[in-house]
């Protein structure tokens, strides 16, 4: 079976609940506390060199980790990743442009305000995170208006890659009540059968 | 015949100049002037919404951005991207380690340096990225101890990400020195067949 570590309010390791849920994958879960460096032990560096979560165990001692990394394994050869060449490169597009033009805006917004309680030393990066944050928001809101879901008509990773930290991007500052396609994108995905919250207690 | 819209100057280009030498595949490369602003024509958001280079079109109104992601698309049934799905899983794993934990530090202090010719008022954040470039420096030199290559015994799509922002870091203000693994890599990688200079007369 499976074996997960990471912590739900996580964006990153709730897009590896979400998947498995979807796909109703038999797994466990393990916590992770980030704020006590639990990732940064010497067992758990065996596992990810990188020290972060998501980690999932595959068994006979394989790992894998990178969130979107996760995704693309679990979802091969099931309705969440298309076969055909260039959408399943547009999956790792959207995959690719969520880790670099998204979350390190609109997570660490978050992380800084909810986490840490934005304290004063970093506030001027707080507010400098919004201008990258909402570029990001803007290409997706563009996007929606012709697209139900990123890459067409059915969710793929890419949609829970990017849903993950958007929808509590109110939690980093954003005010997402002008960007109405990200939020009629919102319904659709929290449709998909298996869709859960992102608590503790679905972990 | 594929297009890419560039500048073999920057890392994220390089890796496609770099696949495509490798796998010997025709294209046209289109010179784009980042300084000048070239990315945010409107015409360019039509090719890429997000604005950035590099960008392929691959015919019939087609197409795909994020260097990564393109590497993918090329690279699929060749030597460049194994097709078993734990390994394919972990070029992927290496990539998104590339764009989230090494790139946003190391491609970034070398354009501060390099580009920008190190303004007073990037210093600190220059100097910031200095931490975060040699963590990712670490965790590829460790792996490099066990592995001639990423993935193992030949080259992948994963050292082309990685090789293309590693050996000009010194241009960003890292020193490799001490990096005896990483510096062995550089010459394995080099040796591979159709392999070329990042200079602009190789564009
Ligand atoms: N690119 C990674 C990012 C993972 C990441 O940054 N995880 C955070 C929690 S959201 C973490 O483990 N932080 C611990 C630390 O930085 O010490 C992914 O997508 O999995
Ligand atoms: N994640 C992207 C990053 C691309 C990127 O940031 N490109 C830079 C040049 S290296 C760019 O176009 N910058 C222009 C700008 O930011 O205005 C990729 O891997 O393709």
């Amino acid at each position: 079976m499976y074996k997960v570590f990471g912590d739900i309010l996580s964006g990153n390791c709730y897009k590896i609940k979400l998947l498995m849920q979807f796909l109703d994958i038999e797994h466990e879960w393990v916590h992770v506390d980030i704020l006590t460096s639990e990732t940064h032990t010497e067992e758990f560096k065996r596992m990810n060199p990188n020290a972060r979560i998501p980690v999932i165990e595959l068994g006979d001692g394989k790992y894998l980790w990178e969130s979107n990394a996760i995704l693309n394994y679990l979802a091969e050869s099931t309705e969440f990743l298309p076969q055909e060449k260039y959408k399943k490169a547009k999956v790792l597009q959207w995959q690719f442009f969520e880790q670099y033009s998204h979350e390190p805006y609109i997570a660490t917004a978050r992380y800084i305000n909810k986490y840490l309680g934005l304290p004063k030393e970093r506030e001027a990066e707080y507010h400098a995170k919004q201008i990258g944050g909402h570029k990001a928001l803007s290409v997706m809101e563009k996007h929606l208006v012709e697209n139900q879901f990123f890459l067409g008509a059915s969710a793929t990773i890419a949609d829970i890659s990017l849903y993950a930290y958007t929808h509590v991007a109110d939690e980093g500052g954003f005010d997402l009540s002008e960007y109405v396609n990200i939020q009629r994108w919102f319904r659709d995905f929290e449709s998909i059968p298996g869709y859960i919250k992102m608590t503790r207690g679905n972990a």
